[in-house]
């Protein structure tokens, strides 16, 4: 939208439609909507805050006749730039889009509006002896519009599955303007094709997801917490291959390679001075079967090179347990404010390869490497503390980074678990899924969205 | 193909193509391979047994150039006739296409080709400890690819998912002879859509999966069975609602109706006089924790309309309870051999407001119908108990099922649960999903197959 007058002609045109409330148009005001967790910065020329169904589709109606691109955003904690709007346009956010439609714990689900935030749905189904599964780090500032966005997990995903495991049914307004309604209220389905699946992980790309039927989980009686620890990180990975082999599934199974233990020892947390790998271990259920289900956790994660396990006899002790991992993120973020965090998926029995390459990786660029994340998923969380203000570091972690993404795709693994693709690793998708593929995916795109005004330069590899 | 002239010579690229040995085209021989557990008959013209990808690829091409169309084929266990070919064409088998391409227990996977039955991963996965979740009541004899196409759950699919969740990747040939590969062999993942999910429950119109990386999970050390009876429905079903909202997730929550108690009770199982409905519940995990989750269960199940509850000392007693489920089937068939049985879907809370309804309209049409089901997911198979050769009350029998659809719907339920649309449902496809969404399913059903070549007929209502 180089053309000024034009962009009037389309604001004023949508004051008409929707009111000049729901409207912001001051460049800086636009600003704060045009950035998101990934840092950077696109600039909207016009944010709208819509209220319903009806008003999204009627700015979609007008981003079609006026060629507008238009980004949705929820809350902006998302990190591939999902968010940011590249090409300007329009931002429609949908933090005004709080309604809590319907509770009803006899049916096990619960209705939202897409600016709900994660906690909020949390919070009410507890109150019913629920929760919803995806417990992103960001739970208390992320709403569930963005949740669906990426598909977003968290470190229960391992027992209790991601986004996409735990949404019944959706309506969404498509990129050509039309009402949809996916799924049912129902926990099964064979009518059609899965479209609900579809819209979840698609980034705001086909569809904007304007009301969702969440699928609610009975909250645990107990919890317990178990840490081990090994001396390297193939004897930490054969255990969690062996943990996942046997019937008590973690509800969280974390693990902390060596150089983020060395991090957070800097911190003062105690471990033994071999660790080379951490695991923690949470398993849920009822209160009399944890200390059976623990022991059974404990056999599985024997190995000769264990150094040291450790199983928390209450709440306290589990805090405790859970320090270690908790040091890690202030640590980073105090050592390399600019720091590159990557999300990445390998199968569980492939994580120390990868591993040992990103060790490799560390020393041929000169770069600290730090990994955590969800083991018993394969997911791992790999972090590059670079000086952001350091240019030829910024150019040595760019070239790192897609040797990082070839040596995943390498050992059959798919460059996100749970951040999504965005603009950061749009140009890594060809290397991850063939033109074929990419191809339909492309048309898919086409039919939701003909005139391609939904989020564009996101997922899609440049031409 | 009206035109044998025209097939002819399409059969004789077709034998240059693939080779003789892979053939059929004797009708005789052809006609075994036109029908499905739905009891229709449909008569292809050519029948074609693949043996691998490139060989499906080359078949498509080929039907795409002659414009003939193409039905695929597990072992035709399905019920709503999505195996058969109803517009002639080609009948692709799969049933050659058996190899176990690796069995991975490390990584919790098994990637199978489409033609091995899910009896033979459910062997291969329990020599490592594990199972795959899906276990539709025809496992012994259904393939993986038919139960890819219709979403394939079963009894335990209220604990561990149908087909969707259990499926991490797909190497498919869509209709327009395109091979792809969807997903990641990792049980995480977001990078870009969804076309795993896309394809499963697609029933054959959207592309043909010639591979499948399937998830497994650990086999459970111990399970209970326990059965609860009462004197109504709704009781039963709160109870439900109330095992479904504490922690312990029952493996499988099994229902059967007033009627179905008097099919049984005719069959010598002893029941209490008043029974009304009958709940049959099994829990899994530790064996050292059954005991306590089965209180736990107990405690849910206790109803003022609780009229016993047996908890099966072992496995001896636990069989004897599954007996009044296991005679259920074979006293259906001895009654109606010609009855219909459909399966439908409600949230698990208006489950007693659809058997209501049920009763209704077994009045009003003088047809017996009994129901049982999957309660934990509101997931209902109703038999109409007709004589197949009675013309008025076959046709009063459509009029009821058509009643039957309206009421589900009007539930907030959907067609189908895991049997599928194919060919029985698809003119109520219109009333359960609204035009906009149907007609983006059409679309993309151009993107995957623009020559309308893969199973024609199915899914889809007339226009």
């Amino acid at each position: 939208m180089g053309n000024k007058l034009l962009m009037q002609a389309f604001i004023q045109t949508l004051i008409q439609a929707i009111g000049e409330k729901n409207i912001l148009t001051d460049p800086a005001e636009c600003l704060a909507y045009g950035y998101d967790n990934s840092r950077r910065q696109g600039h909207p020329e016009v944010v709208v805050f819509a209220e319903n169904t009806l008003q999204i589709q009627k700015v979609i109606s007008l981003c079609n006749q006026h060629k507008v691109p238009l980004t949705a955003r929820g809350r902006g904690t998302g990190t591939p730039g999902g968010a940011v709007p590249v090409m300007g346009g329009l931002v429609l956010s949908c933090e005004r889009m709080q309604q809590v439609v319907k509770v009803d714990p006899a049916n096990r689900l619960m209705v939202v509006e897409p600016g709900v935030l994660n906690q909020t749905v949390q919070t009410l189904a507890a109150q019913h002896g629920f929760f919803w599964a995806p417990d992103p780090s960001s739970a208390a500032f992320c709403t569930v519009g963005g949740n669906l966005a990426y598909n977003a997990a968290g470190p229960r995903a391992i027992k209790y599955g991601a986004a996409r495991e735990n949404t019944l049914a959706l309506t969404a307004v498509t990129g050509g303007g039309e009402i949809i309604h996916t799924g049912s209220a129902t926990t099964k389905g064979a009518t059609g094709y899965d479209l609900t699946r579809l819209l979840i992980g698609s980034e705001g790309t086909l569809a904007i997801i304007t009301e969702a039927t969440l699928k609610l989980t009975p909250l645990p009686e107990a919890k317990q917490t178990i840490r081990a620890v090994y001396r390297h990180i193939a004897a930490a990975a054969e255990a969690v291959a062996r943990i996942m082999a046997q019937p008590v599934v973690p509800c969280s199974l974390e693990f902390i390679d060596a150089k983020a233990i060395a991090l957070i020892r800097a911190q003062g947390v105690d471990l033994p001075a071999q660790a080379g790998a951490l695991l923690l271990i949470e398993i849920d259920g009822l209160a009399t079967e944890l200390p059976a289900a623990a022991r059974k956790i404990e056999q599985a994660a024997l190995q000769t090179d264990l150094l040291e396990i450790k199983i928390a006899a209450d709440a306290a002790e589990a805090e405790q347990l859970w320090d270690a991992r908790k040091a890690l993120s202030p640590a980073l973020r105090t050592l390399a404010p600019g720091k590159i965090n990557e999300d990445v998926v390998v199968p569980v029995a492939h994580v120390p390869l990868l591993i040992e390459k990103l060790n490799t990786l560390s020393e041929k660029y000169h770069i600290n490497i730090v990994n955590f994340g969800h083991a018993g998923n394969g997911n791992i969380h790999i972090n590059l503390l670079i000086d952001s203000n350091d240019a030829q570091q910024r150019q040595g972690a760019e070239q790192c980074l897609a040797e990082i993404f070839d040596s995943v795709l390498a050992l059959n693994g798919t460059l996100s678990g749970e951040h999504g693709i965005g603009i950061e690793k749009r140009d890594f998708m060809a290397k991850a899924i063939d033109a074929n593929t990419l191809n339909i995916m492309r048309q898919i795109k086409e039919v939701f969205d003909p005139n391609a005004i939904l989020n564009p330069g996101k997922i899609f590899p440049a031409y």
